[in-house]
């Protein structure tokens, strides 16, 4: 098969190689459509991705939908012709925090299209791909391939609305007009936020928000910030969901939230420590909460997404043939033009 | 009356001043113990407290026991002759936060013995002082004058235990061994905590904190910390109680607490920004919680006290006569060797 | 000024009464529209409500819209002119309730048109109203009358929405289709439920039910209910609504809730004791939660009908005028033809 | 081996059977001691229990100690020679409530010594009992055969306490006197409850619960119920755990329950729908939360008795050879003179 290998920083190649095998329990994906993601943005500018350093080269790519191509003996519930998406995370099932229904955070997760194992897990910038029966989800025959390769990160955004608690009535802020930031800002609308403010200090990332429907935007540049942010939110928000991964932006994010108030943090801040006015935790009593990827969710995205609630179509960008994946990487790293780049495989 | 009265940084004089005048719903108290507190100590050592800088010299403390010595006219729950405990916190009472149960983020709040408004209020290292009647609870007789003082720090430390939810069964660690630190150590294991464990930098303090029955001290300067965590901790703690203030002190909270659990910031940690690991509150889905001061939970404190349940007795150090203040703050200043310093007034 | 007072069952008449006083902290108001609440029905059909019985003949009516007339003294954030909509609850401030943000549990409270209290206070159906200005909310000039006098039962149902934590993505059954049930249906889907089903055995409820753009109805008098259920939730509701205060509704609930999920009761099921199956409480680990009445949420309810997310307008059947009151109180009895019937005062 | 197998009601007898065979993942237990619980009573007084009725003769008992006689192959934790307890509840680990974490309410859970599955699933009482490696779990050698055996209600006990949120400082009421009740009690006080009163008819248990340190014990029987626990809890309790399956003290759960606070379900209540003044879920807008069995919370069961903060010894009323299965059955039905009933069986 083909597959778009990753050599290092900059250096992603078409490549043959074996199709995967199929072991119990698994099956093989025939790969439709696959989204860029931050991280294999990461990944192909820097060569590595925090503090995941590939030990071989690997495929990148875990936002994906796909037909099911074949299935190894035994598995019941997806059969080969069925049209998926994946939730490219498999937790080990049996530790603590799997047990506890929070497989998200298990250690021994092997996660497609990442260098967090080693050697790497292969992804699905590839033609084929090879995934446990239970990490795929059908997709209905009214959601197209593009938005079927969304679910993925609509999973990452839906996670996150959820760790503040109930959203209805509260005034939100999101940092950072990116795909999940913008995923964000729809769940939470769906949620029942009564207000939604989008950050971000591109100009196009902020008209887009606007054209997307999001109330009003703020520029964290702008010396004007705190007047036009007390404009539309008065003396503060309740949640404040930092989906950019800019140490300014959690800054931001701990000045703008009111009293005893909630910031959730999903944005990757990199591996170095930042400086944080720590102290406004204690004495505002607010709350700081990671976000990680997502539990089981995706039946739960899948049906957001079916039901209009959330669009993610708008979203996308972009799609090329997987034979043009450089410049599909280049384009994705144009954050001020484009949104989800995805590639087109077969 | 006489009054200690801080004019800067370590002048603290014993001055006559007219004694306070009451207004309607206050009452007059004639202060029996006074305890020395951190925040008194940054007065006293700095001439301000963090962002608190006062507009004239005031007098400090706010951890009592008195006794009432006259009551305005429609007073009614709290009568002349009444021993009494305080809570120096005195909200609004009509603002968002305060009609949300939360009204110790009420931005109004006028609090004894502090320079957090402007001109400061005078606080209990005097022979009298006003309060409202609301803000007293009456003392039952078989708990004495220095307990009595010590209901303030235990409602921090009270407030501060409720933050994250249950504790039953859960593994605690709480940085730094003085007085808060040693009260939330207590409050926790009465509230189901299977495991305390206490860090600190200062050999006293860890000494201390062993002779009190904490099961398990660490040193946060040792080279084998990590390796003493896991031998206490396994794979680290439920709950982390930041009660030092020292920047260290929470990134060692971030190292040790567990993926997906707790760190509750109780220490004030210094008007700067300080660099915290913070990609972690993401990676590893970390909740870290601010808690500032407590609601109206003075009763309960007692009860806890008064049950035997929690024994603040044993951390009271030393008292001086008020006339001694000075010396008395020098005192308090010598961490490994003092716990809490408390004056008799009357 | 002339009021509409009921003298006992079946019993309610147009009489000239004196304009209320005011005293300190008061606002009195001029009735513009009051709306006819179920327990005023109760009141109209037996002469009581209850375990409230009247001590003497007073003015029901606590759902309306009016002009600001006067303000005594000293009043600031309510000026006469405004046009307002009121909270008919008074918690006390005070107690245990009050300061933990649990007012509407408050005993001392003192309800607009209710015989909670000896005497009974007198309410909206009238030309004139004396309340606090704390009691008043401003109706922004988009906002009708009509609207206007639907905040309080909106209230209502945003309370019941609330208990059962976030709704995002759950299964929602309402049963008992009148202006609450609807009005709860509105607001769990604005606030995030992905499926929301209505039952009520009048088919007129259901009709108006499915023409307000709820996905399914459910006749709970079919033998098909278990199918039915099941063709639209699968194995059961994740919330269920229990709107209607027939004890049959609330055996249903239990019926076709998941497992280890909620029913949460907001209609009046009046003082007798009704058979259970409590045991599937401990044996499927539900919960049953109550709600009552509703905090201090009028501002929120205003922001959710202007935004446009929950649409009170279609639930007024009718409009009297305030001297054709027996006739409203007749016509608001014939729940199968009529939602919320209104009365035009001034 | 030799088991004791119930036929009928009353009947139960000690029979030769062939011992388990092993399958993947399982092991082979010697059983040391075996506890009886309520639901054992049931089944032996009535042949069945509730909706279980055991389509062939079976055996009973699913509190255990046992020693490891043999393990299948590939099963590592557990040891051939290790002293373990059991939990003997056993998910099927996939659907959607295992996912989530609240495996309790797996609809395909196999229950040691239970007719809850058709054939019924052989117990404890008899001298081999084979179960699955992860459902077992180490004893210290500090804990006796008779403690090990009361991990199971410990936990059933343990999983209640866990339902309300925190006890911090809450006044606890414990109805129904047997071990249950007693366990939830130690366990509501290790975790921080600040009052624990305990009701029940028998006088005997009344007496037992003081004896164990309950603070305080009501009669339901007793016209002066009102006023005694008025006179012990005020305005009444913040969380009742209704643990004795009467009606009647449900009912008086309701009664002597703060407005606003909790009941949690434990006890079988039966099959029959059961008279409540449901009304008052809503008027004093109650909490009313079931609780079935518990989780994996075996590890934390043995650490709470092994720390010594709750002790289960005391409740041990009498140990039987497993040859006086009839004697130790009738021996248990004496619920004012004894607690729990053991058989020794190695």
């Amino acid at each position: 098969m083909l597959a778009a290998v990753l050599h290092g920083a900059k250096s992603i190649r078409l490549e043959r190689r074996p199709t995967p095998a199929l072991s119990a329990g698994m099956v093989l994906l025939r790969v439709r459509r696959a989204g860029v993601c931050g991280s294999d943005l990461h990944y192909f500018q820097h060569g590595f991705c925090g503090s995941f350093v590939p030990t071989r080269p690997f495929v990148l790519g875990h936002e994906l939908t796909a037909d099911v191509a074949a299935a190894a003996p035994g598995v019941k519930n997806i059969k080969p012709g069925a049209r998926v998406t994946v939730n490219p995370a498999r937790p080990c099932g049996t530790c603590d925090y799997c047990a506890a229904g929070r497989g998200n955070l298990c250690p021994q997760t092997i996660m497609l299209g990442s260098a967090s194992t080693a050697p790497p897990t292969d992804g699905a910038f590839a033609q084929y791909v090879a995934v446990r029966a239970s990490q795929c989800h059908l997709l209905p025959p009214a959601m197209d391939d593009g938005v079927g390769a969304m679910m993925e990160p609509l999973a990452v955004a839906l996670h996150a609305v959820k760790r503040p608690g109930p959203l209805g009535g509260k005034r939100v802020l999101v940092t950072g007009g990116g795909p999940i930031g913008l995923l964000v800002a729809a769940v939470a609308r769906a949620f029942g936020a009564s207000l939604i403010v989008l950050s971000d200090p591109l100009a196009g990332r902020r008209k887009a928000a606007l054209a997307l429907g999001i109330e009003a935007v703020l520029d964290p540049a702008s010396p004007a910030l705190p007047q036009q942010s007390r404009s539309v939110a008065g003396d503060g928000f309740d949640v404040v969901f930092e989906a950019s991964g800019a140490p300014a932006a959690l800054r931001q994010g701990f000045a703008l939230a009111r009293r005893g108030r909630t910031i959730v943090q999903i944005g990757t801040l990199g591996a170095d420590e930042i400086a944080l006015p720590a102290n406004q935790i204690m004495s505002r009593e607010l709350q700081l909460l990671g976000s990680f990827r997502y539990g089981d969710i995706f039946e739960e995205a899948i049906e957001l997404a079916l039901s209009g609630r959330v669009k993610p179509e708008p979203l996308i960008s972009a799609v090329y043939p997987l034979a043009e994946i450089s410049r599909a990487m280049e384009q994705a790293l144009r954050k001020d033009a484009v949104m989800k780049v995805q590639l087109a495989v077969f």
